[in-house]
């Protein structure tokens, strides 16, 4: 096995410390401030919503990847510091600049995210007055208490993290996330945090987050909502001394694996934790013409509202699926797509194949679904990743300002 | 008043008759098949599903609209008859055939539609017994019973008309729908009958419903799913007596706007009586720079789970509808942008108003929200519509094969 996972998150390649605690924003008894430290200045890149509205932070945090380089990334939950207007500039920077007086850092290695509700003025204060506790708390574990402070209202915490040699040397890439609502495949879906010790150029670096999120988030569909704070920003500090991965070569592409897969367990963990999911939705489509193609027909399937009721239902009503891939946008011919339910095929070149509802209940059943759709028109492929709509994604989001 | 509303439906204009009768398809205990009929062969135009997959009376409706020629339509409920392969298309075939062969018609003037689940062989024998039945009801106050019939998940029956004065004739519009669940704009989004006894050519007919669409049905979301079946189909027989309308004078415009009025009404109920609906959302856009952006934003706050969610909890939660403005792909500045729920200011300069929560959740506890949204950057704006996402959504859905 080329890659083995290991424990500890972010702060499982050398040389990175992360802290979690509480700073009283929305919910008091919880963490809701996190920080991530890197021992020495690191390369790094991040990627961005999509969405026209962005949250303050995502401003200050791409002014301070402009030169490449940043040493700490300071997030908060239980506030968006989205719809702020210049005070919301305001307090962002206050929060990297004070994370930056701490630590004796410049305010430009200061990377700042935030998650929460929109349009309410972030406590700074608070957050300031926590700060100081938050550095204090910094360590090598304190991967796991930095993935719980940015949970909103994710029901687990999201950490992966996994090693591999690379010429001679052992390099680890560490990651977590924040997921549950307001998440649709465009750029970053959501908050990622991903450190590693490989040493790495940045457009290398930007270059594999961009291919990684590709394949992985950008599949990854809860309800079709784009949020205003997105971010995936990645972290290499080279203190794993592998020589720089500067090209294509074999490294970058040993490297671009680990990140995908770190991505790709993310995304998968979002996916299952989806807002009142019960069930983790996998949609798999093969043999399309392009790749193209085949992203926008798992996509839509994943995304499907109807879909997604009758997986929470357990109904192998495959009409909405194929129904689904038709307005998806992606090109194929009717008459010859088949579609899998688990194991048991229930359409064959787009009619229904007399199966087995017994079989297809048990593929149902369990919290893992699996749709398979075979285009028989090419040799593309992918697979997007959501999850069942459930009482509780209502009750969840008609509650009051979540 | 130029238009006057008046009872009939598709029965209302002069020389139509209809009739819905039982035929078992699904439910043996209601109407399902529904007829309509012109005293005289009548011009004819459709609009049809944007879905790649398509159900077989679509392809059926369009060869026999050739040309521009139609006495008589036929619709079932219950089944979907798409996703049947050939069989499907030579059942659709068949319904026309028998329908001509009852009523002495060429079959190519006989329209054909179904909706009702995917994938599911349709009951042909079933529904060719029936149809002497049909035949045998047609009356000129059959329009209810026709409006009965092609409801599935629907709870209410949805039908229109009004009647107005073109160059000394009484002229009458009228209009059956049907909707509730996989509805999403793009082209028609459902069923939707109209009939008129104006005089109009085939090519002004087409533009008429055409133009009506793009601000009425294709401004409609319940759930962001477009249907393999949606049809919208208009009739004209000429019994009003007018000079016909054939160019844009403005006797065309007259026209145009009453066949806008209907499908309005149409669309507003559909909304109203989406599935699991409590409360019909309204959501204006307005002085967007282009009516492109003004109906992007305008669908997509309409379609946002999270904003449906929102107005099912009466919680005034603006972050979600500037959210979905931002992801719309519609231009506008994020800094400029006010949004109103009711008359209830929320927001202003992208920006958090003090706002009377009194007030919001008043605009909120009614049976129709209203959100305007105010870009401030141009003239042009659009109005879409949709309803809350609720626990009985997900109920109907959830359910067994619907």
């Amino acid at each position: 096995m080329i890659y083995r996972p290991v424990a500890g998150g972010v702060t499982a390649p050398k040389g990175f410390k992360a802290a979690g605690v509480a700073a009283g924003i929305k919910d008091p008894t919880r963490k809701e401030l996190a920080l991530i430290y890197s021992a020495v200045p690191a390369g790094a890149a991040g990627l961005f919503t999509a969405n026209r509205v962005k949250a303050a932070p995502l401003y200050v945090t791409k002014e301070h990847l402009k030169d490449g380089r940043a040493q700490a990334v300071v997030i908060n939950s239980g506030n968006a510091n989205a719809c702020n207007g210049s005070q919301g500039l305001k307090d962002a920077k206050a929060m990297a600049h004070e994370v930056a007086r701490l630590l004796r850092l410049s305010p430009e290695n200061v990377l700042v995210a935030s998650t929460g509700v929109i349009g309410q003025p972030l406590p700074l204060v608070k957050i300031i007055k926590s700060l100081g506790q938050a550095v204090a708390a910094l360590s090598e574990q304190g991967g796991r208490a930095a993935a719980e402070a940015i949970m909103t209202t994710d029901t687990r915490l999201k950490e992966a993290a996994l090693q591999f040699e690379l010429e001679g040397k052992v390099v680890t890439v560490g990651g977590m996330a924040k997921g549950a609502g307001m998440i649709h495949p465009q750029l970053a879906t959501m908050l990622c945090f991903l450190t590693t010790d490989a040493a790495v150029t940045v457009p290398c670096l930007q270059e594999v987050i961009h291919a990684a999120a590709a394949s992985s988030f950008n599949l990854l569909t809860v309800d079709g909502d784009t949020s205003t704070n997105d971010m995936l920003v990645i972290l290499a500090n080279g203190q794993a001394e592998n020589p720089a991965i500067n090209k294509r070569d074999a490294a970058y592409y040993l490297f671009r694996e680990a990140v995908l897969k770190v991505c790709t367990e993310l995304t998968v963990a979002i996916a299952r934790d989806g807002e009142g999911a019960t069930k983790l939705l996998e949609v798999r489509v093969i043999n399309a013409a392009s790749r193209e193609d085949a992203y926008l027909a798992a996509r839509a399937v994943a995304a499907s509202n109807l879909v997604k009721t009758a997986i929470f239902g357990q109904d192998a009503n495959w009409g909405r699926i194929i129904c689904a891939a038709g307005y998806s946008g992606a090109k194929f011919n009717p008459d010859r797509i088949d579609i899998f339910i688990g194991t048991e095929q229930v359409a064959q070149n787009g009619s229904m194949l007399p199966f087995s509802e017994a079989a297809a209940a048990q593929a149902l059943a369990g919290s893992k679904v699996s749709i398979l759709i075979d285009f028989n028109e090419g040799t593309h492929e992918a697979t997007a990743w959501g999850c069942d709509l459930t009482y509780d994604y209502i009750r969840i989001n008609a509650g009051y300002r979540t």
